[in-house]
């Protein structure tokens, strides 16, 4: 890493226009301390008297000792972005426009068309697609040669008659299995300017991803359908942003895309059914330098896309989008990650050796194989609390409960443990037992066809059972075999690691799931390790910050892909321990 | 130039599977004389006793200093083809083929399809693009892990089930104004399998460039429309030549194209108007990395295509590759280039210094404006000469005059100039000289609506003017000017070279024109330099050979780039002695 880019990484803005090439010669520094041999552009950069002073390009600045140097003072204040998990970032973003007035052709000078622009865009070493050439000579002309160049890193795309640069956006997409999410960002002052989400268009095909994949194997059209509908979603959301923003969607350049493996693949019209069964292999990690025709979304029409690179089959571009969006490659503190949901990814470092797995939870933290389960939306019953031996129960919206959805169902199973109504194996204790922890609580366990239940809503009155929520032992069950699946990885992890539960710093709750478990509950599950709570953090959508950090940095954006070289994929069901240790974590802890 | 370009350049063969990319390590040489550093790769490849004794890779060694080398004996006969001006080349095509198979996929062995797929292939550092990937999951699967891989250069251009590296193909086109010539390669061998031509189907818009870019001013749809008519025409021929060799288009993956600036800016969907017009400016001179998509035609769908770049608007595509075929890089005699047509291109050079000029011939030379011109077809007069006092008239396919093609035209002049019917300022001589001459040739000479003229085949019989090819003070007049344009040019390159016409070792006349041109006529009437006619030669359709050269060989397409960055362009419409010059030029020879 240069002297540069170690610089923006920890925050410290040093001016440069070109984005580290060494063109623009802006990036000056000065070694006051350490030895650093001067680059061949220093010496175009600096006279001999500077160079001897320790006048360096800081982009050119590589070093593997310690060096002391001195930052000039910013000609510009350098424009940057609170984004992730309360990561700065200064606004570097690959997309970049230059304002130019050009000299008209002569007999004397009959430079081309795309010569005339690049030699008056000295600080863009640029290629130029045919597609980007075709509308020069008529632009040029027609705006009397004065014009904007947009660039996304290297690559041209095209001329905009007369003054532009004040119009220049992203698109950053979340693209979930469930829920879409698509930020509009203006890239000239890393502002978001419009957010806007729904539910996957795919959703017919099945509410997690092996539906899907499976609906590809049954049916050969289902692929291109599929991939239709992720495409129509993103266009739908990239429409709403634009509108509501006021921007021209061709003044959108580029965009980032966050999915998982199988959100990705079916995006981008890859048969996704190795994904789906052992060994699991996908088709590519990286999928570099995607036009936005290839995926068929209307914005500028030679616009970018990225795709957020992944690791292995489970372990998606989202999941790298959130570590990158948690500074899992930086922040020198031992740090769990847990994207909780159906797939469930891990991830522990400290920033110099990173872990990751992928543990299969299953459908329980959806609410989809729970008796009561209810999607979290209007009604569903979300936080359960005991208070003076009586439940406190929360509903999203504060509407009539309706069902219990996955935070609820942690909640739920937490509160029981700790009074004691479930026992620390998962059984509902005996009637008895439970009259002696509390009576109102105990007449919430009852028979109900056959199964002890507890009740979480009665129906209309105490004791109507018609229309009630409750908890079966089943679920309870649905619930350990989730959270052992989880634990289990995470333990995995830390015996790879070689440290202990109790020396995590932190442990960050990813996902739109995770957002919404509580710290505490999860404790007492045992879902995450045995940790104070102020260790344990909700971090937020990462996935969509994560994709927004690419479109504001190029030096993020590399970030991503030092992050999947640096982190080690644990694969969990290849090991022979999983098992065992499956077991030992399926009972709640003590 | 490495020592591995500089023997190939040289039609020595040296082994090598990677293209000179220092990756296979076979191009192995011993240096006998001279000191070369030995480079990283060769502390990999050899032994220390090895590099101590002189071994190299050839593609490595870089050296300012003549040096003699051993080179190994081939363990495979390099395969070679004979192209162009008698050029041996090297094969060495862009597009590679791999066959291999690969190890299945564990849980063990996680590796992503592609990158199962590049290990495999360790010679060539590729690039995936989107495209190239959609299919591989399933073809893997489908093929058992037996497949071949196919690049063009670093592009992979995706996987074929089984063992496919016999059907390798490319399709060289000279892209003319008038006519389109397309040659179906062998890649494996070399050899053209199919050769087809055909009108441009652009010619209803006009048989010259300036017309055609006429039409694109008057017509806002007339771009797009011409630019599918190419594309037409290029289909066409393709599906023709793949037909006519028993070849499926999916085993074509490059094409190369050679036209001049405005088929080139035509085919490519890019408005020619700054060519039409002072001062002439090109949209781009390269147009790299074009994918067949983008100019749609019908081969392997991710084929690549190669545009022989452009020097100026009225230097193409067409004459670099002419001059690549002719070798005007290398051969170190100073030798005269001139492709004659209604633009004439001439290039000037010993192999180290190249000039090169357009010279505004008009269409004298198509006959366009010629009172009985016809296109050189069945019937036209195409040689004329005097013997024994009278004519002898050749004509295309020796069916009965209908009129006078340029290469008639030229020869008739000459003739005239020659017997002295004609003198040296181009007029007519009076009837009393003719006499004089012969009787025969006298009588042939007649006022035909008051104009005098020469007739060359009577109507019917002797005398008879009602249906008689004849020739005009004023056709006599256009040829004169046509010819004088040329010899400014080659005047002004000789000049600017600073060497005499004497000095000239070889003349090449290029283009379907010059193909047919006799020498020594070119001589007479001074369209080309007074030279033995054994020094001038006819170089045949040398576009199509340069443009076939570059799919054969990676080597001769740097050599194209090369070309043009060593040709120094020199435009005479900005020459204030431009006018001086060609009055001197307008009389024939003595």
């Amino acid at each position: 890493m240069s002297a540069f880019d170690a610089a923006s990484w920890n925050g410290i803005g040093i001016d440069s226009t070109c984005g580290g090439y060494g063109t623009c010669k802006k990036c000056r520094i000065k070694v006051t301390e350490g030895d650093v041999e001067p680059s061949k552009l220093d010496f175009r950069a600096f006279t001999a008297t500077e160079i001897k002073e320790g006048w360096r390009l800081a982009c050119l600045v590589r070093t593997a000792k310690d060096i002391s140097v001195d930052v000039p003072a910013l000609t510009t204040r350098p424009k940057a972005a609170t984004v992730g998990v309360g990561r700065q970032v200064i606004l570097r973003p690959a997309v970049q426009k230059r304002y130019i007035e050009l000299e008209e052709p002569s007999l004397s000078d009959q430079r081309t068309d795309i010569v005339r622009i690049f030699d008056a865009v000295d600080d863009i070493e640029a290629n130029a697609s045919l597609a980007s050439m075709r509308e020069l000579p008529r632009i040029l002309r027609a705006s009397n040669y004065k014009v904007t160049a947009v660039f996304v890193d290297q690559e041209f795309l095209g001329i905009e008659a007369g003054d532009t640069t004040g119009l220049r956006y992203g698109i950053a997409y979340d693209l979930g299995t469930t829920t879409v999410v698509a930020t509009l960002l203006d890239l000239n002052t890393g502002t978001p300017v419009a957010v806007k989400s729904m539910l996957n268009k795919q959703q017919p095909f099945g509410a997690d991803v092996i539906t899907r994949i499976s609906a590809t194997m049954l049916d050969p059209d289902a692929l291109a359908k599929l991939s239709g509908l992720a495409q129509e979603t993103l266009n739908q959301l990239t429409q709403e942003v634009c509108v509501e923003a006021g921007v021209n969607p061709h003044n959108v350049y580029e965009l980032a895309i966050a999915g998982n493996a199988t959100m990705t693949q079916l995006l981008l019209g890859i048969d996704p059914e190795p994904l789906g069964v052992a060994p699991f292999i996908m088709a590519s990690a990286y999928y570099p330098n995607i036009d936005v025709k290839e995926i068929g979304i209307a914005v500028h029409p030679l616009a970018k896309a990225v795709i957020l690179p992944s690791l292995g089959a489970y372990v998606g571009g989202d999941i790298i989008a959130g570590a990158l969006a948690s500074g899992m490659d930086r922040d020198k503190r031992l740090r769990l990650f847990i994207d909780v949901g159906t797939n469930c990814e891990i991830v522990l470092g400290d920033g110099d050796k990173i872990l990751a797995t992928a543990a299969p939870a299953g459908p329980a933290f959806e609410a989809a194989s729970i008796k009561c389960g209810v999607r979290a939306a209007s009604g569903a019953i979300e936080t359960i609390k005991v208070v003076d031996g009586e439940l406190e129960i929360g509903t999203i919206d504060d509407t009539p409960a309706v069902g219990i959805c996955g935070s609820g169902l942690v909640d739920a199973c937490a509160s029981l443990v700790q009074v004691g109504l479930l026992d620390h194996s998962g059984k509902f204790v005996s009637d008895e037992a439970a009259l002696t922890i509390s009576p109102k609580l105990a007449s919430r366990l009852v028979t109900r066809e056959g199964e002890r239940v507890f009740v979480l809503t009665w129906s209309k009155e105490v004791g109507d059972l018609s229309d009630c929520v409750f908890l079966t032992q089943r679920d309870v069950r649905e619930l350990q075999f989730a959270k052992a699946a989880i634990a289990t990885g995470w333990a995995l992890l830390l015996e790879e690691f070689g440290v202990q539960e109790s020396e995590i710093q932190q442990v960050l709750l990813a996902g739109s799931f995770g957002s919404y478990l509580s710290p505490s509950s999860a404790v007492k599950i045992g879902l995450v390790p045995k940790l104070s709570v102020m260790r344990i953090m909700s971090a937020g959508n990462v996935a969509g910050e994560g994709a927004k950090m690419v479109l504001l940095s190029a030096q993020e954006r590399n970030g991503a892909q030092s992050l999947l070289e640096a982190i080690d994929y644990i694969e969990l069901s290849d090991r022979e321990d999983f098992n065992d240790k499956f077991v030992e974590r399926l009972a709640f802890p003590a």
